[in-house]
């Protein structure tokens, strides 16, 4: 046997992510100069970070040769959700907890139940162990719950579920939710993503970590990658039992969050006022993508995130048209929707570039 | 089952890594003010980072709410070597390159060789796979290559081997390391950790990337955590062939090193007066710490990275007393050396404190 046949046959069977393309590589590809570019394809904020953060990093630049130490952000975090510190794990990006869960409780020989367009991470995490995938089709493109519940055979121990969901933008009613929480058995894990909690309508908005005291089962997962505005930086957390959590700690690389992200992140949690005009900046640009997309005769998926996901004929086509304008949209072939196409909502003058581009692109 | 008892036996039965003592917890337990503490447990650079790196730094914080672009590292580091991208991995510090390629050739049923006294995450990055670990008894604190060399089974998939080691400060003498890999089967992959490879002299120092021809199973992982002072920032590479560093990418997460490291790390990697003023600082701190040590009468194992490791009568009281002076050093019982302490070479201010406090504490 050569060496490589030694690796391990479900690492080698791994598609690779495809992520958004960057801004500098467009700028490489076709001579476009960076500051014409738009970039709209990975729900990003398109109001940068919060000021109070930037203030935190310009302190915390000074001790960068010493590792990490996570005591602050654990602490804030405890604030925040009201939970110990004990049940709070950090994760460079919540990608990192996701991949963490998957650790704790998959291997060759168990499976995970997902959800058809759900987010890649989570086939990702779940075949990197070894353990099986059972796909579950969508229903109008979101988790169809009570066909994810029949497909938990014996061997599963994770369902995968994003709420919203990315890349399709769908949501899930709570009251929806907590009957498929009641109605998993108790010794398997439901993995919550709340990667786009905030974009989601105050009024409408379920505390689900209150729903951790019922259900030991429950990891719920969160990033500061989107209305927080620190993708950049890698910094997201996983809320689960005491028990679960000291399992996921035990397979944490031990300095995996760095110095800036945790120091960024205490401020930015405390910044309401970002993460409010940021939430308005999101429902004003939705509103304006959506009134564009009908304008031009496209049918969207009702949107709940900080992403709008359409569909066009010659997604393909259209995806190089807008590249050629210097617009970067997201297509989601690798989702398995070929014929659509995912914009985030950006800045009003980011959100008009597209939506003019998008015309001539048609 | 409970839920808990459905996490992987070997998930379960790992201890979790202890780190050095951040200067924050020991404000905290012993009242001392934080400008009052001297940490030397750690391994950190004493001088802080790069003026280039921190210049890149400030540069870089203008879009932290975008996702990583890893594409100038990457270059960079292909210039630095003179291998192509594709034989790169970029690791969220080495830590996690060394659990990349754990994750592709390590699982239940194989396993992998480790020194005694060698570092404590290749074991974990080991467990945490399911794999078996093989521990070789040191030859006088350092890896005795023979002795690993012999104990590989059929199932062995990796060899564990830095150089220098941590916590020991230990050296292998290229010929023998040579002969090593000339000696290891084939398909077995050898890990070789040269975290504090810039610390030893330049005259001494072999450029073990053109190795890589010669055997495809090598795999180099460096850091850029030790002299170019970005521990806090978690950044480190591997070098492999490209057929397992795509394996290693195929688990690796798309986002795994952020944006402030990745901009800092290409500015460091040019820094060479940097790096020179830090290789000097070191060895002469090498000498001070060394002679002050043997007018203790306290004997010491050979150093070749940026510590030095003791010998002390009590060593945990010892640190105590030391702690309570404000000064933290590295208890290395974990290490299975309860006897001995580690501490990190610091500026000639930081060393002086160290020596005196260790005569009050003895």
């Amino acid at each position: 046997m050569s060496l490589i046949d030694q690796a391990l046959p479900y690492v080698r069977a791994i598609s690779p992510y495809l992520p958004g393309k960057p801004i500098t590589e467009l700028a490489r590809e076709m001579g476009i100069p960076v500051d014409k570019i738009v970039k709209l394809a990975s729900n990003e904020n398109p109001l940068g970070m919060s000021p109070k953060a930037k203030a935190a990093l310009a302190k915390a630049v000074d001790s960068l040769e010493r590792y990490p130490d996570d005591f602050d952000l654990k602490k804030a975090l405890a604030n925040h959700t009201g939970l110990g510190t004990e049940r709070i794990v950090l994760g460079n990006g919540s990608n990192d907890v996701l991949d963490l869960v998957a650790r704790v409780f998959l291997a060759p020989g168990r499976s995970a139940v997902f959800a058809q367009h759900a987010f890649a991470v989570y086939p990702l995490a779940t075949l990197s162990t070894g353990a099986e995938l059972i796909v579950v089709p969508a229903k109008d493109f979101g988790h169809d719950l009570d066909a994810m519940r029949a497909a938990i055979r014996p061997d599963t121990r994770i369902v995968w579920v994003a709420n919203p969901n990315n890349p399709t933008g769908t949501f899930l009613p709570y009251p929806q939710l907590k009957a498929f929480l009641q109605a998993v058995p108790d010794d398997v894990i439901v993995v919550l993503d709340e990667a786009y909690n905030e974009y989601l309508p105050p009024a409408e908005r379920v505390d689900t970590v209150a729903w951790l005291a019922e259900f030991p089962n429950l990891v719920i997962t969160r990033s500061f990658s989107k209305i927080y505005g620190l993708a950049g930086l890698r910094i997201g957390y996983a809320l689960a039992s005491a028990e679960i959590a000291d399992l996921m700690n035990r397979v944490r690389q031990p300095f995996n969050c760095n110095n800036l992200a945790l120091a960024a992140a205490v401020a930015a949690l405390d910044d309401h006022e970002f993460v409010a005009q940021s939430y308005v900046l999101n429902r004003n640009g939705m509103e304006m993508i959506i009134a564009g997309l009908k304008r031009l005769g496209l049918s969207h998926i009702p949107a709940h995130g900080n992403f709008v996901t359409f569909k066009v004929m010659d997604a393909a086509g259209v995806n190089q048209r807008l590249l050629k304008q210097g617009v970067i949209v997201r297509p989601i072939g690798g989702y398995g929707m070929p014929d659509w196409l995912r914009v985030t909502i950006g800045t009003e003058a980011e959100n008009l570039r597209f939506l003019e581009a998008l015309e001539k692109a048609l």
